[in-house]
């Protein structure tokens, strides 16, 4: 983990020293095997993929932008930062190999906490923290970049569907909209009245929604069975599915004609959270061979994944349930731009 | 280069749009050739080293923190990021293949400005820039992370030095802290007087130390030529020397023992500038033989490098000219944390 240079160096503020925080990051983080340099050095020096491209992605996370740290905690923060990176491996058809995390922040943040959300994401998808850099600023903001690589030996892009391929998601959505829309009525709630504990204003059966929302999943094995089994385009949902389904349609030079949106079966989720809520990171993707998927996916044991329509050859066709596919996406909740 | 997954997304007004900033970003940066995928998909996907190990690095840069935009550009911020990465790339011996560039900044950053600097830098080093992010914040963060190749097939790290090496520098030290110094001049003279231009109040001959400061150089060439000829350790002088022989000789176990300070020649620097300022990028590596490498960086074409002194087997020991090497570095002069 290289100093940033700097006539100014904050960071040596960062939890009483820079060095003395980096070495306890490394204490949170696994040891490199004896032929790699990971934290610690100018540079990392690691294996490349043994066989097929390199993947790369970087992805920010800006505390008041993507994350409310009055709703989520910074481990849930450091989680999530790594999880849409490795995401978008996913979305490839790959998987990811090594992380690199910058983050700037105010002094009194908490790195340990932080780090310990991004330990647990790296541990669950195997992905190993080999540098990164650490500086201070006003507002928390972490910049992973993933490598990964692809064991089909092709990444699969979003713009290869054609005509008559079908649309499939690995898994129902809107869960994430619905945590968040559940996080936001408890912190309501114990405005309107400060004895009320926001846990216990909390709905019923919202926990798991909230679990979606604080810590979202990398679809990893769907995507790389997906692309084993022929998928022509694919994408990650995190704008939501009428927005993606847009930039895979877009990308693709496709029409879609959409028979479902596929609800979370046991979220209580609308499907304007489906449509527009975003950040649900299942994957949508575009094959020829929908037998051929659910197949391979009943047999790696994983979700069956869930048939939403068909791409169409009018490239200007964006149909849901024979009327026009609705637009929009997200809700602009924090730091509205001015225009 | 993939949207920040995001419920908010104040994104959609820099630059009018993100998708309008990306294609903006994309007119000013090379395309990929055939069989690459770059900006515009979940991942870019790339061609690893053909050999040898994959470097990685990534680096901050903050506004406030590490550059006053009061007295440097945004275009100057751009190169500035790349050079401070390509410079960890240089360190190990090695040279630069790929940029990720994450930027998150308020709606109104001159994004086009920025990426002139940002292009500008990875066409002087070629490097690719094969992705990255966009994001709003309220104050202006660039993290960008590099792959790397060794061509000399193993990476020098910081850790190699051994007693009776000696300590080569790859050129005189101190010109951008004399430029930013010239700055501090030219705008407190500003404030003092202001029918005086900025401009017109830089000391005669302070302009390649101000360029030195606003675009320094990574020693990628020579780097390698000192990887080549044998080099045992080697890092960036990003912190000023006295840190940065520090960090060297405690990585390595040795002791050192300096006789000179290499200022400039040509840069009217004081020895504190050299000693204590950084960000020269000049490269600081031990060598068993010191003839082998004027020999061979006089072959390059390559400046001569400068032998400051040798390691000795006291692992407790720094000394300059006989007494103590002084500590310090760097100036506290922006956002200083509390304590």
């Amino acid at each position: 983990m290289h100093c940033a240079p700097a006539y100014s160096r904050p960071v040596d503020h960062i939890g009483g020293g820079e060095w003395a925080a980096i070495e306890r990051i490394r204490a949170l983080l696994p040891s490199p095997p004896a032929n790699e340099i990971w934290i610690g050095d100018d540079a990392a020096a690691v294996a490349p993929p043994p066989a097929g491209p390199l993947l790369l992605a970087a992805d920010l996370v800006v505390e008041g932008v993507h994350v409310d740290l009055a709703l989520v905690g910074l481990d849930d923060l450091g989680w999530k930062a790594i999880s849409v990176n490795v995401s978008d491996m996913a979305a490839m058809g790959g998987r990811p190999l090594h992380a690199l995390v910058c983050v700037a922040g105010p002094p009194e943040t908490d790195l340990g906490l932080l780090y310990t959300g991004i330990a647990a994401a790296c541990q669950e998808y195997r992905c190993a923290v080999v540098g990164g850099d650490l500086s201070n600023a006003e507002r928390l903001t972490v910049a992973v970049a993933v490598t990964g690589e692809c064991p089909g030996g092709r990444p699969v892009l979003r713009s290869g569907a054609r005509p008559g391929d079908y649309l499939v998601v690995t898994g129902g959505l809107g869960r994430s909209a619905a945590g968040l829309a559940a996080l936001l009525h408890a912190a309501t709630a114990d405005g309107a009245d400060g004895a009320t504990g926001g846990a216990a204003a909390v709905a019923a059966g919202a926990e798991a929604n909230i679990d979606a929302h604080r810590r979202p999943r990398a679809r990893v094995s769907e995507g790389m069975v997906a692309a084993a089994t022929g998928a022509t385009a694919m994408i990650d949902v995190s704008d939501g599915m009428a927005m993606d389904v847009r930039h895979l349609a877009e990308a693709s030079g496709v029409g879609v004609d959409l028979s479902t949106v596929p609800l979370d079966p046991f979220g209580s989720v609308t499907e304007e959270q489906a449509l527009f809520g975003g950040e649900d990171y299942e994957l949508l993707f575009a094959t020829p061979d929908v037998d051929a998927v659910l197949d391979a996916f009943a047999t790696e044991g994983l979700r069956a994944p869930i048939v939403i329509g068909r791409c169409t050859a009018d490239p200007a066709q964006r149909r849901l349930r024979g009327g026009p596919l609705p637009e929009g996406g997200w809700e602009h909740r924090w730091a509205p731009a001015p225009r």
